[in-house]
Protein backbone atom coordinates (compact mmCIF):
# COMPACT_ATOMS: atom_id res chain seq x y z
CA UNK A 1 0.00 0.00 0.00
CA UNK A 2 3.14 2.63 0.90
CA UNK A 3 3.89 2.01 -2.75
CA UNK A 4 0.90 2.74 -4.39
CA UNK A 5 0.54 5.70 -2.22
CA UNK A 6 4.09 7.11 -3.20
CA UNK A 7 3.69 6.42 -6.77
CA UNK A 8 -0.15 8.41 -6.54
CA UNK A 9 1.75 11.57 -4.61
CA UNK A 10 4.23 11.47 -7.51
CA UNK A 11 1.96 11.15 -10.27
CA UNK A 12 -0.05 14.27 -8.52
CA UNK A 13 2.74 16.86 -9.30
CA UNK A 14 4.21 15.06 -12.53
CA UNK A 15 2.34 13.13 -15.39
CA UNK A 16 4.00 10.85 -17.01
CA UNK A 17 3.51 10.39 -21.02
CA UNK A 18 4.08 7.65 -22.80
CA UNK A 19 2.15 8.05 -25.81
CA UNK A 20 3.23 10.18 -28.95
CA UNK A 21 -0.29 10.61 -29.92
CA UNK A 22 -1.02 12.25 -26.39
CA UNK A 23 -3.15 15.60 -26.39
CA UNK A 24 -0.44 17.03 -24.76
CA UNK A 25 2.18 16.07 -26.93
CA UNK A 26 0.57 17.09 -30.14
CA UNK A 27 0.53 20.63 -28.82
CA UNK A 28 3.87 20.99 -27.43
CA UNK A 29 4.84 19.32 -31.44
CA UNK A 30 2.83 22.11 -32.33
CA UNK A 31 3.97 25.28 -30.38
CA UNK A 32 7.22 23.70 -31.74
CA UNK A 33 6.40 23.42 -35.41
CA UNK A 34 4.03 26.11 -35.93
CA UNK A 35 4.82 30.11 -35.69
CA UNK A 36 1.00 31.19 -36.24
CA UNK A 37 -0.21 28.72 -33.15
CA UNK A 38 2.50 30.19 -30.68
CA UNK A 39 1.48 33.34 -31.57
CA UNK A 40 -2.00 31.95 -31.19
CA UNK A 41 -1.26 30.95 -27.75
CA UNK A 42 1.24 33.45 -26.23
CA UNK A 43 3.68 30.36 -25.71
CA UNK A 44 6.44 29.05 -27.05
CA UNK A 45 8.66 26.18 -26.45
CA UNK A 46 12.33 26.05 -26.00
CA UNK A 47 14.98 23.04 -25.16
CA UNK A 48 18.62 23.08 -23.94
CA UNK A 49 19.90 24.18 -20.78
CA UNK A 50 21.58 27.73 -21.11
CA UNK A 51 18.44 29.19 -23.27
CA UNK A 52 16.41 28.41 -20.02
CA UNK A 53 19.09 30.19 -17.86
CA UNK A 54 17.35 33.08 -16.74
CA UNK A 55 13.61 32.30 -17.26
CA UNK A 56 11.74 33.73 -14.50
CA UNK A 57 8.85 30.98 -14.75
CA UNK A 58 8.07 28.26 -16.90
CA UNK A 59 4.41 27.65 -17.81
CA UNK A 60 5.47 24.00 -18.14
CA UNK A 61 8.62 21.84 -18.04
CA UNK A 62 8.55 18.43 -20.11
CA UNK A 63 11.89 16.42 -18.83
CA UNK A 64 13.10 13.51 -20.38
CA UNK A 65 12.98 10.62 -18.17
CA UNK A 66 15.78 10.48 -16.09
CA UNK A 67 16.88 13.78 -16.43
CA UNK A 68 16.86 15.95 -13.73
CA UNK A 69 13.87 18.57 -13.46
CA UNK A 70 15.82 22.35 -13.84
CA UNK A 71 14.84 24.39 -10.69
CA UNK A 72 13.46 26.89 -12.39
CA UNK A 73 9.37 27.79 -11.06
CA UNK A 74 7.13 26.19 -13.37
CA UNK A 75 3.08 25.76 -13.36
CA UNK A 76 3.72 21.99 -14.24
CA UNK A 77 6.27 19.08 -14.69
CA UNK A 78 5.72 16.40 -17.05
CA UNK A 79 7.83 13.27 -17.32
CA UNK A 80 8.35 11.95 -20.81
CA UNK A 81 9.57 8.52 -21.74
CA UNK A 82 12.36 8.61 -23.95
CA UNK A 83 10.68 7.58 -27.18
CA UNK A 84 8.34 10.07 -26.79
CA UNK A 85 10.86 12.65 -25.92
CA UNK A 86 13.24 12.08 -28.77
CA UNK A 87 10.24 12.48 -31.15
CA UNK A 88 9.37 15.92 -29.69
CA UNK A 89 13.08 17.09 -29.37
CA UNK A 90 14.30 19.33 -32.01
CA UNK A 91 18.06 19.28 -31.20
CA UNK A 92 20.08 16.11 -32.15
CA UNK A 93 21.52 15.98 -28.39
CA UNK A 94 19.43 17.14 -26.21
CA UNK A 95 20.02 17.98 -22.37
CA UNK A 96 16.55 16.31 -21.81
CA UNK A 97 14.32 19.78 -20.77
CA UNK A 98 11.56 21.21 -22.71
CA UNK A 99 9.85 24.20 -21.33
CA UNK A 100 6.96 26.03 -22.64
CA UNK A 101 7.17 29.90 -21.30
CA UNK A 102 4.98 32.87 -22.49
CA UNK A 103 5.53 34.82 -25.80
CA UNK A 104 5.44 38.64 -26.28
CA UNK A 105 5.55 40.56 -28.71
CA UNK A 106 5.45 44.36 -28.59
CA UNK A 107 4.05 46.90 -30.69
CA UNK A 108 6.61 49.96 -31.63
CA UNK A 109 4.65 52.16 -29.87
CA UNK A 110 6.70 50.98 -26.63
CA UNK A 111 9.75 51.70 -27.82
CA UNK A 112 11.24 54.87 -25.86
CA UNK A 113 13.34 57.39 -27.32
CA UNK A 114 15.33 57.02 -24.41
CA UNK A 115 16.65 53.69 -24.88
CA UNK A 116 19.16 51.09 -27.10
CA UNK A 117 17.62 49.15 -29.46
CA UNK A 118 18.41 46.95 -32.41
CA UNK A 119 16.28 46.75 -35.43
CA UNK A 120 16.57 43.84 -37.84
CA UNK A 121 16.28 43.85 -41.42
CA UNK A 122 15.79 40.43 -43.27
CA UNK A 123 17.72 38.04 -40.51
CA UNK A 124 16.30 34.82 -41.98
CA UNK A 125 18.83 32.61 -40.46
CA UNK A 126 17.67 31.13 -37.13
CA UNK A 127 21.37 30.55 -35.38
CA UNK A 128 21.70 34.25 -36.52
CA UNK A 129 18.76 36.00 -35.01
CA UNK A 130 19.23 33.73 -31.69
CA UNK A 131 23.46 34.84 -31.66
CA UNK A 132 21.97 38.22 -32.03
CA UNK A 133 19.31 37.97 -29.66
CA UNK A 134 22.15 36.84 -26.80
CA UNK A 135 24.49 39.56 -27.57
CA UNK A 136 22.21 42.43 -27.67
CA UNK A 137 20.83 41.34 -23.99
CA UNK A 138 24.62 41.21 -23.43
CA UNK A 139 25.05 44.73 -24.14
CA UNK A 140 22.31 46.16 -22.37
CA UNK A 141 20.34 46.98 -25.54
CA UNK A 142 16.68 47.48 -24.13
CA UNK A 143 14.48 45.43 -27.42
CA UNK A 144 15.35 43.62 -30.44
CA UNK A 145 12.57 44.96 -33.35
CA UNK A 146 11.73 43.00 -36.03
CA UNK A 147 11.77 44.45 -39.01
CA UNK A 148 10.93 42.83 -42.38
CA UNK A 149 11.82 39.30 -43.48
CA UNK A 150 13.05 38.42 -40.06
CA UNK A 151 13.00 34.66 -38.93
CA UNK A 152 11.01 33.87 -35.88
CA UNK A 153 12.60 34.82 -32.85
CA UNK A 154 10.31 32.12 -31.00
CA UNK A 155 11.65 29.09 -33.30
CA UNK A 156 13.38 26.72 -31.69
CA UNK A 157 16.97 27.08 -33.29
CA UNK A 158 16.49 30.65 -32.64
CA UNK A 159 15.23 30.58 -28.96
CA UNK A 160 18.19 27.41 -28.13
CA UNK A 161 20.85 30.30 -30.00
CA UNK A 162 19.59 33.23 -27.67
CA UNK A 163 20.79 31.17 -24.64
CA UNK A 164 18.10 33.06 -22.31
CA UNK A 165 18.30 36.21 -24.05
CA UNK A 166 14.58 36.27 -24.95
CA UNK A 167 14.22 36.44 -21.16
CA UNK A 168 16.26 39.79 -20.72
CA UNK A 169 15.51 42.22 -24.06
CA UNK A 170 12.37 43.16 -25.41
CA UNK A 171 11.11 41.41 -28.39
CA UNK A 172 9.07 44.53 -31.00
CA UNK A 173 7.62 44.30 -34.28
CA UNK A 174 8.00 46.74 -36.76
CA UNK A 175 4.56 46.59 -38.62
CA UNK A 176 5.41 49.91 -41.12
CA UNK A 177 9.24 51.34 -41.39
CA UNK A 178 7.08 54.94 -41.00
CA UNK A 179 7.03 54.49 -37.45
CA UNK A 180 10.65 54.83 -36.98
CA UNK A 181 9.97 58.67 -37.97
CA UNK A 182 11.69 60.56 -35.44
CA UNK A 183 13.41 57.64 -33.44
CA UNK A 184 17.26 58.36 -34.35
CA UNK A 185 18.07 55.40 -36.21
CA UNK A 186 21.45 54.49 -36.92
CA UNK A 187 22.31 52.03 -39.97
CA UNK A 188 25.02 49.51 -40.09
CA UNK A 189 25.96 50.60 -44.36
CA UNK A 190 28.94 50.39 -46.20
CA UNK A 191 28.87 53.73 -46.96
CA UNK A 192 28.61 55.04 -43.34
CA UNK A 193 31.38 56.47 -41.06
CA UNK A 194 33.89 54.51 -40.15
CA UNK A 195 33.77 52.63 -36.68
CA UNK A 196 36.75 54.60 -35.31
CA UNK A 197 35.19 57.88 -36.18
CA UNK A 198 31.67 57.40 -35.77
CA UNK A 199 29.99 58.92 -32.17
CA UNK A 200 27.31 56.79 -31.06
CA UNK A 201 24.49 59.05 -29.74
CA UNK A 202 23.49 58.01 -26.19
CA UNK A 203 20.23 56.24 -27.23
CA UNK A 204 19.74 54.97 -30.86
CA UNK A 205 17.63 52.05 -32.65
CA UNK A 206 20.89 50.62 -34.40
CA UNK A 207 19.53 49.16 -37.70
CA UNK A 208 20.96 45.54 -38.92
CA UNK A 209 20.41 43.94 -42.40
CA UNK A 210 21.22 40.70 -43.59
CA UNK A 211 25.12 40.01 -44.94
CA UNK A 212 23.76 39.24 -48.70
CA UNK A 213 21.52 42.65 -49.26
CA UNK A 214 22.17 45.25 -46.82
CA UNK A 215 19.38 47.10 -45.42
CA UNK A 216 16.35 47.47 -47.02
CA UNK A 217 15.13 50.43 -48.92
CA UNK A 218 12.51 51.00 -46.59
CA UNK A 219 14.72 50.99 -43.61
CA UNK A 220 17.37 52.77 -45.37
CA UNK A 221 15.75 55.67 -45.72
CA UNK A 222 14.57 56.27 -42.26
CA UNK A 223 18.18 56.67 -41.21
CA UNK A 224 19.75 59.42 -39.56
CA UNK A 225 23.53 58.21 -38.90
CA UNK A 226 25.41 55.33 -40.95
CA UNK A 227 28.56 53.34 -39.40
CA UNK A 228 30.38 50.78 -41.04
CA UNK A 229 33.11 48.27 -39.65
CA UNK A 230 35.85 48.72 -42.11
CA UNK A 231 37.16 45.22 -42.92
CA UNK A 232 40.09 43.53 -45.06
CA UNK A 233 39.59 43.27 -49.15
CA UNK A 234 40.01 39.52 -48.57
CA UNK A 235 36.40 39.20 -47.34
CA UNK A 236 33.27 40.62 -48.64
CA UNK A 237 31.32 40.75 -45.57
CA UNK A 238 30.98 39.84 -41.95
CA UNK A 239 27.99 37.52 -40.73
CA UNK A 240 25.23 39.90 -39.84
CA UNK A 241 25.55 38.51 -35.57
CA UNK A 242 28.98 39.06 -35.97
CA UNK A 243 28.67 42.88 -37.19
CA UNK A 244 25.74 43.02 -34.92
CA UNK A 245 28.48 41.88 -31.65
CA UNK A 246 30.59 44.60 -32.77
CA UNK A 247 28.76 47.57 -33.28
CA UNK A 248 26.78 46.73 -30.08
CA UNK A 249 30.51 46.34 -28.13
CA UNK A 250 31.63 49.90 -29.50
CA UNK A 251 28.28 51.25 -28.49
CA UNK A 252 28.24 50.13 -25.22
CA UNK A 253 31.99 51.50 -24.57
CA UNK A 254 30.67 54.52 -23.25
CA UNK A 255 28.95 52.86 -20.85
CA UNK A 256 31.62 50.32 -19.67
CA UNK A 257 34.30 52.83 -19.27
CA UNK A 258 31.99 54.75 -16.97
CA UNK A 259 33.69 54.83 -13.47
CA UNK A 260 32.50 51.72 -11.01
CA UNK A 261 32.04 49.24 -13.88
CA UNK B 1 25.76 14.73 -87.04
CA UNK B 2 26.34 18.00 -86.13
CA UNK B 3 24.11 17.31 -82.79
CA UNK B 4 26.45 14.13 -82.33
CA UNK B 5 29.60 16.30 -82.69
CA UNK B 6 27.93 19.23 -80.55
CA UNK B 7 27.21 16.59 -77.53
CA UNK B 8 30.53 14.76 -78.07
CA UNK B 9 32.45 18.10 -77.63
CA UNK B 10 30.16 19.06 -74.85
CA UNK B 11 31.10 15.99 -72.97
CA UNK B 12 35.04 16.23 -73.47
CA UNK B 13 34.81 18.81 -70.97
CA UNK B 14 31.36 18.15 -69.12
CA UNK B 15 31.16 14.84 -67.82
CA UNK B 16 27.50 14.20 -67.22
CA UNK B 17 26.77 11.73 -63.93
CA UNK B 18 23.21 9.97 -63.55
CA UNK B 19 23.76 7.59 -61.44
CA UNK B 20 24.56 7.60 -57.43
CA UNK B 21 27.01 4.46 -57.10
CA UNK B 22 28.95 6.38 -59.89
CA UNK B 23 32.92 5.98 -58.40
CA UNK B 24 33.53 9.98 -58.48
CA UNK B 25 30.21 10.60 -56.87
CA UNK B 26 30.92 8.19 -54.09
CA UNK B 27 34.13 9.70 -53.61
CA UNK B 28 32.81 13.13 -53.51
CA UNK B 29 30.27 12.09 -50.25
CA UNK B 30 33.45 10.47 -48.56
CA UNK B 31 34.92 14.02 -48.75
CA UNK B 32 31.74 15.07 -47.34
CA UNK B 33 31.60 12.98 -44.38
CA UNK B 34 35.02 11.48 -43.71
CA UNK B 35 37.29 13.52 -42.14
CA UNK B 36 40.25 10.96 -42.56
CA UNK B 37 39.78 10.46 -46.22
CA UNK B 38 39.75 14.20 -46.48
CA UNK B 39 42.83 14.43 -44.64
CA UNK B 40 44.27 11.73 -46.63
CA UNK B 41 43.31 13.07 -50.08
CA UNK B 42 44.72 16.83 -49.52
CA UNK B 43 41.25 17.38 -50.48
CA UNK B 44 37.66 18.89 -49.10
CA UNK B 45 34.53 20.20 -50.99
CA UNK B 46 33.04 23.54 -50.38
CA UNK B 47 29.43 24.18 -51.22
CA UNK B 48 27.82 27.78 -51.22
CA UNK B 49 28.40 30.40 -53.87
CA UNK B 50 29.84 32.70 -51.17
CA UNK B 51 32.09 30.18 -49.47
CA UNK B 52 33.68 29.53 -52.77
CA UNK B 53 34.31 33.19 -53.29
CA UNK B 54 38.15 33.79 -53.75
CA UNK B 55 38.78 29.92 -54.45
CA UNK B 56 42.00 30.87 -56.71
CA UNK B 57 41.19 27.29 -58.44
CA UNK B 58 39.11 24.65 -57.69
CA UNK B 59 40.37 20.85 -58.24
CA UNK B 60 36.72 19.61 -59.66
CA UNK B 61 33.34 21.71 -60.00
CA UNK B 62 30.44 19.56 -59.06
CA UNK B 63 27.29 21.38 -60.72
CA UNK B 64 23.60 20.50 -60.73
CA UNK B 65 21.98 20.27 -63.82
CA UNK B 66 20.99 23.78 -65.05
CA UNK B 67 23.15 25.78 -62.97
CA UNK B 68 25.49 28.21 -64.53
CA UNK B 69 28.96 26.85 -63.76
CA UNK B 70 30.65 29.59 -61.92
CA UNK B 71 33.54 31.18 -62.66
CA UNK B 72 36.17 29.41 -61.08
CA UNK B 73 39.08 27.74 -62.88
CA UNK B 74 38.94 24.54 -62.62
CA UNK B 75 40.59 20.80 -63.41
CA UNK B 76 36.95 19.63 -64.29
CA UNK B 77 33.28 20.19 -64.39
CA UNK B 78 30.92 17.36 -63.47
CA UNK B 79 27.52 18.04 -63.92
CA UNK B 80 25.01 16.00 -62.17
CA UNK B 81 21.26 15.22 -62.62
CA UNK B 82 18.84 16.61 -59.73
CA UNK B 83 19.02 13.63 -57.83
CA UNK B 84 22.45 12.97 -58.08
CA UNK B 85 23.06 16.50 -56.87
CA UNK B 86 20.73 16.30 -54.04
CA UNK B 87 22.05 13.08 -52.88
CA UNK B 88 25.15 14.55 -52.31
CA UNK B 89 24.40 18.21 -50.96
CA UNK B 90 24.58 18.24 -47.66
CA UNK B 91 22.50 22.18 -47.92
CA UNK B 92 19.32 22.33 -47.40
CA UNK B 93 18.60 25.24 -50.52
CA UNK B 94 21.78 24.34 -52.02
CA UNK B 95 22.91 26.95 -54.96
CA UNK B 96 23.44 23.38 -56.69
CA UNK B 97 27.66 23.99 -56.87
CA UNK B 98 30.14 21.92 -55.34
CA UNK B 99 33.72 22.55 -55.50
CA UNK B 100 36.55 20.01 -54.69
CA UNK B 101 39.38 22.24 -53.18
CA UNK B 102 42.95 21.40 -51.94
CA UNK B 103 43.17 20.78 -47.89
CA UNK B 104 45.89 22.59 -46.59
CA UNK B 105 46.91 22.53 -42.88
CA UNK B 106 50.29 23.49 -41.73
CA UNK B 107 52.47 22.34 -38.89
CA UNK B 108 53.16 25.06 -35.59
CA UNK B 109 56.48 25.59 -36.88
CA UNK B 110 55.18 27.90 -39.84
CA UNK B 111 53.51 30.35 -37.54
CA UNK B 112 55.59 33.24 -36.99
CA UNK B 113 56.42 35.67 -34.22
CA UNK B 114 55.75 38.64 -36.41
CA UNK B 115 51.87 37.87 -37.37
CA UNK B 116 49.08 37.94 -35.45
CA UNK B 117 47.14 34.36 -35.32
CA UNK B 118 43.71 33.22 -33.82
CA UNK B 119 44.42 29.86 -31.98
CA UNK B 120 41.00 27.79 -30.93
CA UNK B 121 40.47 26.24 -27.81
CA UNK B 122 37.44 23.68 -28.00
CA UNK B 123 35.52 25.30 -30.40
CA UNK B 124 33.22 22.41 -31.62
CA UNK B 125 30.51 23.75 -33.32
CA UNK B 126 30.92 24.37 -37.05
CA UNK B 127 28.47 27.18 -37.71
CA UNK B 128 30.83 28.59 -35.04
CA UNK B 129 34.04 27.77 -36.03
CA UNK B 130 33.19 28.66 -39.98
CA UNK B 131 31.88 32.15 -38.36
CA UNK B 132 35.38 32.74 -36.95
CA UNK B 133 37.64 31.78 -39.94
CA UNK B 134 35.59 34.27 -41.98
CA UNK B 135 36.25 36.92 -39.27
CA UNK B 136 39.62 35.88 -38.61
CA UNK B 137 40.03 36.61 -43.28
CA UNK B 138 38.16 39.91 -42.39
CA UNK B 139 40.65 41.50 -40.27
CA UNK B 140 43.50 40.23 -41.48
CA UNK B 141 44.66 37.44 -39.44
CA UNK B 142 47.41 35.09 -40.97
CA UNK B 143 46.38 32.24 -39.44
CA UNK B 144 43.60 30.02 -37.42
CA UNK B 145 45.50 27.39 -35.45
CA UNK B 146 43.73 24.60 -33.72
CA UNK B 147 43.97 23.62 -30.43
CA UNK B 148 42.30 20.68 -28.81
CA UNK B 149 38.62 19.56 -29.12
CA UNK B 150 38.35 21.68 -32.31
CA UNK B 151 35.53 20.32 -35.37
CA UNK B 152 37.20 20.05 -38.62
CA UNK B 153 37.24 23.17 -40.53
CA UNK B 154 37.11 21.57 -43.61
CA UNK B 155 33.53 19.82 -42.59
CA UNK B 156 30.72 20.80 -45.01
CA UNK B 157 28.90 23.23 -41.85
CA UNK B 158 32.11 24.88 -40.89
CA UNK B 159 33.37 25.21 -44.83
CA UNK B 160 30.21 27.07 -45.80
CA UNK B 161 30.00 29.13 -42.66
CA UNK B 162 33.83 30.36 -43.28
CA UNK B 163 32.49 32.31 -46.64
CA UNK B 164 35.64 32.07 -48.21
CA UNK B 165 37.74 32.79 -45.49
CA UNK B 166 39.28 29.24 -45.87
CA UNK B 167 41.20 30.92 -49.34
CA UNK B 168 42.59 33.98 -47.14
CA UNK B 169 43.73 32.28 -43.71
CA UNK B 170 46.25 29.68 -42.83
CA UNK B 171 44.87 26.78 -41.20
CA UNK B 172 47.40 25.68 -38.51
CA UNK B 173 47.85 22.34 -35.93
CA UNK B 174 49.06 22.59 -32.44
CA UNK B 175 49.75 19.06 -31.67
CA UNK B 176 51.36 20.02 -27.91
CA UNK B 177 50.45 23.28 -26.44
CA UNK B 178 54.21 23.51 -25.24
CA UNK B 179 55.11 24.55 -28.83
CA UNK B 180 53.62 28.36 -27.77
CA UNK B 181 56.24 28.75 -25.62
CA UNK B 182 57.95 31.65 -26.44
CA UNK B 183 54.69 33.53 -28.27
CA UNK B 184 52.70 36.29 -27.06
CA UNK B 185 49.71 34.42 -26.34
CA UNK B 186 47.21 36.55 -25.56
CA UNK B 187 43.77 34.64 -23.81
CA UNK B 188 40.21 35.71 -23.74
CA UNK B 189 39.71 34.99 -19.75
CA UNK B 190 36.54 36.36 -17.31
CA UNK B 191 39.95 37.49 -15.20
CA UNK B 192 41.70 39.21 -17.79
CA UNK B 193 42.23 42.72 -18.38
CA UNK B 194 38.81 44.62 -19.62
CA UNK B 195 39.08 45.20 -23.36
CA UNK B 196 39.00 48.76 -23.17
CA UNK B 197 42.31 49.29 -21.37
CA UNK B 198 43.82 46.40 -22.80
CA UNK B 199 46.93 47.52 -25.45
CA UNK B 200 47.54 44.86 -28.33
CA UNK B 201 51.15 43.57 -28.68
CA UNK B 202 51.99 44.28 -33.04
CA UNK B 203 51.81 40.66 -33.27
CA UNK B 204 50.39 37.97 -31.49
CA UNK B 205 48.50 35.13 -30.82
CA UNK B 206 44.46 35.36 -29.71
CA UNK B 207 43.46 32.32 -27.87
CA UNK B 208 39.73 32.30 -27.93
CA UNK B 209 38.17 29.16 -25.61
CA UNK B 210 34.37 27.63 -25.65
CA UNK B 211 31.76 29.30 -24.01
CA UNK B 212 30.82 26.73 -21.65
CA UNK B 213 33.86 25.66 -20.39
CA UNK B 214 36.20 28.53 -21.55
CA UNK B 215 40.17 28.04 -22.30
CA UNK B 216 41.69 24.34 -21.39
CA UNK B 217 44.09 24.21 -18.34
CA UNK B 218 46.96 23.55 -20.90
CA UNK B 219 46.71 26.52 -22.86
CA UNK B 220 45.86 28.72 -20.03
CA UNK B 221 49.84 27.71 -18.94
CA UNK B 222 51.03 29.26 -22.08
CA UNK B 223 49.50 32.97 -21.87
CA UNK B 224 51.33 35.69 -22.12
CA UNK B 225 48.09 38.41 -21.47
CA UNK B 226 44.46 38.38 -20.45
CA UNK B 227 41.97 40.20 -22.04
CA UNK B 228 37.79 40.41 -21.07
CA UNK B 229 35.01 41.91 -22.60
CA UNK B 230 32.37 43.16 -20.03
CA UNK B 231 29.20 42.07 -20.68
CA UNK B 232 25.82 42.61 -18.54
CA UNK B 233 24.91 40.49 -15.76
CA UNK B 234 21.94 39.56 -17.45
CA UNK B 235 24.14 37.04 -19.54
CA UNK B 236 26.58 34.70 -18.46
CA UNK B 237 28.88 34.65 -21.57
CA UNK B 238 28.58 35.83 -25.51
CA UNK B 239 28.60 33.12 -28.40
CA UNK B 240 32.43 32.50 -28.79
CA UNK B 241 32.29 33.38 -32.58
CA UNK B 242 30.76 36.91 -31.11
CA UNK B 243 33.47 37.14 -28.56
CA UNK B 244 36.53 36.39 -31.34
CA UNK B 245 34.70 38.70 -33.84
CA UNK B 246 34.86 41.65 -30.90
CA UNK B 247 38.25 41.06 -29.76
CA UNK B 248 39.52 40.61 -33.39
CA UNK B 249 37.83 43.97 -34.12
CA UNK B 250 39.88 45.63 -30.81
CA UNK B 251 42.80 44.40 -32.27
CA UNK B 252 42.77 45.58 -35.85
CA UNK B 253 41.30 48.87 -34.89
CA UNK B 254 45.77 50.11 -34.35
CA UNK B 255 45.62 49.27 -38.04
CA UNK B 256 42.84 51.05 -39.18
CA UNK B 257 43.04 53.82 -38.08
CA UNK B 258 46.47 54.33 -39.47
CA UNK B 259 46.37 57.04 -42.50
CA UNK B 260 45.52 55.94 -45.93
CA UNK B 261 42.46 53.50 -44.69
Amino acid sequence: MTGGLHFSKLNRYMDKITSKSNEKIKRLKKLISDRDFRRKCGKFAVEGVRALDGLPRADELFVREGVKTPGIPAGGVTVLDKKVFDAVSSTENSQGVIAVAPLVINGFKTVSKDGRYLLLDGISDPGNMGTIIRTACAFDIRGVILGPGCVDPFSPKAARASGGGLWGVEVIELKNPEELSGHKVVGADIKGTPIYEFEWPPSFILAVGSEARGLSPDILKTLTGRVRIPISKRMESLNASIAAGILLFDASLQVNKSPGR
